[in-house]
């Protein structure tokens, strides 16, 4: 794997001037057709032995390609504001659009290769980072992201040289961190974690390249290649069905929402004590120093005219309105589409302390763009295990994750619609869209059921609750909240 | 000011029925029309006297019209990422496209209200705090951000009652903090307070509305009106030319651009080695204990070809790339259009120990913008102050602001546009548009030379530099940086 770039190999300064303009050349162009296509955006992953000139690439592809259509983005320790959501949150932020390049230093592999390069590493926990690592690029390779991964290698004696040099020259002393000179010390280990890794998280659909660099002519044009290479690719490759995170199997689905009570129902009196006890206690939850540690995520998902906006508002009514964030979910905005479904919501993923509410969510991707045929099976049938991942996601990094589903009959929702539409202060609440999704009744229930039967997990449960009556449907709303944020971690 | 809502009216509940389907109806109404007509936002600032109930605010106005297009803005102590900014930055991140409304909970009156609220308020504190509320707000108004502030009253009986009733009842007695409690004991100084702060900070462009508290229906109609008057009136008001911060008067603008030493020039080896040493300095500087607390926004300008690239090129070669950010800047997309021109500028202000370097800036508005008449003469002369006041408050929160014009003679700019023509990897950097912008080259320059005599501050300097020699103007790039970041605080 490395026996090349160990080689130490070199361009000759003649040859390397004589490649230079075409490869220029061919990089802007290629750069200009992934403009004009914006059918995906590029991922470039920096990494590589310490000491081996991999900054050099950021000024390098500025200078060789438009710098106007690359983002750089380098991440170091995580900041407060990154250590309270899940770590792969600051990648998700910064997805460049399609059509566009991003450079990404520090990325997800800085975590695997650390442990990958301990001195006795722990092959489980390896494991459990190259598999999260491969899932993330599996996701972002199948909607619209591409990946090349590029190893910046040298030999020992090369890479101790280098580190020599420059530290001998007052002058440029300060690119080598004091990081660099130790690991020239251990060198062995940076390679036996890098052939772990690589070996690990290579696949068609997100490469890695090894770039020679002990020569700066020649680093310089194996990085324009592999870029190039990547960049000419005509298509996005399939991703191997391995790489998706798996979904529960099941010959067939439960019918849960034609199993429900609709006759519960709570009497007026009861409702008020009720509710008014448990706006208290989430209230004090939502108060409590322990919360500081965690945060909540709340989903509201149901038939139109369900009642979502009614919960909700019995719940923030206990709430600081510094504390939370509603997010009504419609159709995505241009520059939402030009990046994976799941970015925008990944961009309002809450800090600790904090409550985040979605009327409607990503849940659209396997209701209405199911049913309404915006997306193609494959797209939604993926996107169960791409929602159960980033829940997963979010719960790892402390987040209570609460999703509800408020059920209505067919009559039941018939009856609002015409108050609804009676109303003079309602009637906006009813459109053709409500009138067109009924009349998709029985599709709109079997893909709920099926989202039912494939995302309900134990780091994220769905409740499914009867809101024929609003009254019971706020309460059981209310009681779930409570018993979650009440319950010790 | 505060009498009638100190008289603690009532609205009797059967003439609160019958005026809540009418205030219902036409709230909703005028809430689509500002979303048809999407020709500004509107801010909806609460604030008031503790305990007076203005947290239902957020519930009140989000049942009555459509959450959708509706957020709530709710701001407490300053996250440490808010921390590192200026005290604005968190208001400027988060404004409500056009169309759209924001309701504002812990707007920035609340340190003015704290500072005007102390025991022996210094008056010198107060009046600096509400002239930078004036002139946000100012700023604001005129770009199409429209803003009423309401103030929730009752008298010093109404309140102590309303925070007993809500004290006694264990199920309610969270919604009391124990703030409401002290300042329910400290009626009177609030009271001066709010009756100094809303006088110097009310004007026909950004009203306060006293809403009288005491009265649940009373409140509710109340606030429903002056929302509604909001939203109803026809245009947005002028704002008074005194609101506008003030820029440097001058009866004639020097030539600075015609009188630059051009020949100006750097041999290569004298290059080459200041260069290297430049390099270090400004990486050890960027890397010192004492930029923790400061931040670098460097700003890019001048004629086309004037290397501006290059330039930024040799200083972020001396940085790690996790610590700075280059926003290449072009014309608004549709969603920055939405927002008043300055916005996509604040959302980029960079951390506290970071450094964010704009290709090209905030000064389009009064060169490209100015030059092609994309904006009005009011607008681009306006942009001299509003530009002003954003580097200065960049200044007071800790950034080392610098801007740079690169200049170059309209010969040696010819020279490099044919140059660039002719090589297979440059020509991209030449458009229609360049040779379209040369043929105004004088029109450029008066824009230029007004911008320098209007902007250059001491919170934020420019420093126009002679760049037909790449070398010299490099070099001087760095010199100015690096004498910057050396100076102590």
């Amino acid at each position: 794997m490395f026996s090349e770039a160990e080689s130490d190999p070199i361009l000759p300064k003649p040859r390397f001037k004589a490649q230079e303009a075409r490869l220029r050349t061919a990089l802007l162009k290629a750069q200009y057709e992934l403009l004009r296509q914006a059918d995906r955006s590029l991922l470039i992953v920096v990494a590589g032995i310490d000491g081996a000139g991999k900054g050099a690439t950021i000024n390098l592809l500025n200078e060789w390609m438009d710098p106007r259509h690359i983002r750089t983005l380098a991440y170091g320790d995580p900041t407060p504001d990154e250590a309270q959501r899940p770590p792969l949150w600051r990648y998700w932020n910064e997805l460049p659009p399609k059509g566009r390049i991003g450079i990404v230093f520090g990325s997800w592999y800085v975590p695997l290769l650390m442990a990958a390069g301990r001195k006795h590493p722990k092959v489980a926990r390896v494991e459990a980072l190259a598999d999260e690592v491969r899932r993330f690029e599996a996701q972002l390779a199948a909607n619209g992201v591409q990946i090349v991964k590029l190893w910046y290698h040298l030999s020992r004696e090369a890479q101790a040289e280098r580190v020599e040099r420059l530290s001998a020259n007052p002058a440029t002393a300060w690119q080598v961190a004091p990081v660099d000179r130790k690991v020239s010390r251990r060198f062995g280990r940076a390679r036996a974690a890098a052939q772990m890794v690589l070996t690990q998280t290579g696949a068609a659909h997100a490469p890695w390249e090894v770039i020679p660099s002990a020569d700066d002519p020649m680093r310089t044009a194996c990085t324009a290649e592999a870029v190039l290479r990547a960049l000419r690719r005509r298509a996005m490759p399939r991703v191997p069905h391995r790489y998706a995170p798996q979904v529960p199997r099941r010959r067939t689905i439960p019918d849960r929402l034609g199993k429900l009570d609709y006759d519960a129902q709570v009497d007026k009196d009861d409702y008020e004590a009720e509710l008014e006890q448990l706006q208290a206690r989430l209230a004090l939850a939502a108060r409590a120093s322990a919360f500081g540690k965690r945060s909540l995520v709340l989903v509201f998902e149901g038939q139109d005219a369900a009642g979502k906006g009614g919960a909700i508002r019995r719940v923030t009514h206990a709430l600081d309105a510094r504390q939370f964030d509603i997010t009504p979910i419609s159709a995505p905005a241009q520059h939402e589409l030009a990046r994976p479904y799941l970015w925008r919501f990944w961009r309002r993923v809450p800090a600790h302390g904090r409550i985040a509410i979605f009327d409607r969510s990503w849940y659209g991707r396997v209701l209405v763009e199911r049913v309404e045929k915006l997306v193609t099976p494959a797209e939604w049938r993926r996107a169960y295990g791409e929602i159960n991942d980033f829940e997963s996601q979010l719960a790892a990094s402390g987040a209570i994750v609460l999703k509800f589903w408020l059920a209505v009959t067919a009559d039941v929702q018939l009856e609002r619609f015409h108050e609804r539409e009676a109303s003079p202060f309602k009637n906006f609440k009813i459109t053709p869209d409500d009138w067109r999704n009924r009349r998709k009744w029985r599709a709109y229930a079997e893909a709920a059921n099926e989202m039912l039967a494939r995302t309900d997990t134990a780091a994220a449960p769905w409740h499914v609750i009867p809101a024929n009556d609003k009254r019971h449907a706020r309460l059981q709303v209310l009681r779930h909240i409570v018993a979650a944020m009440e319950k010790p971690d």
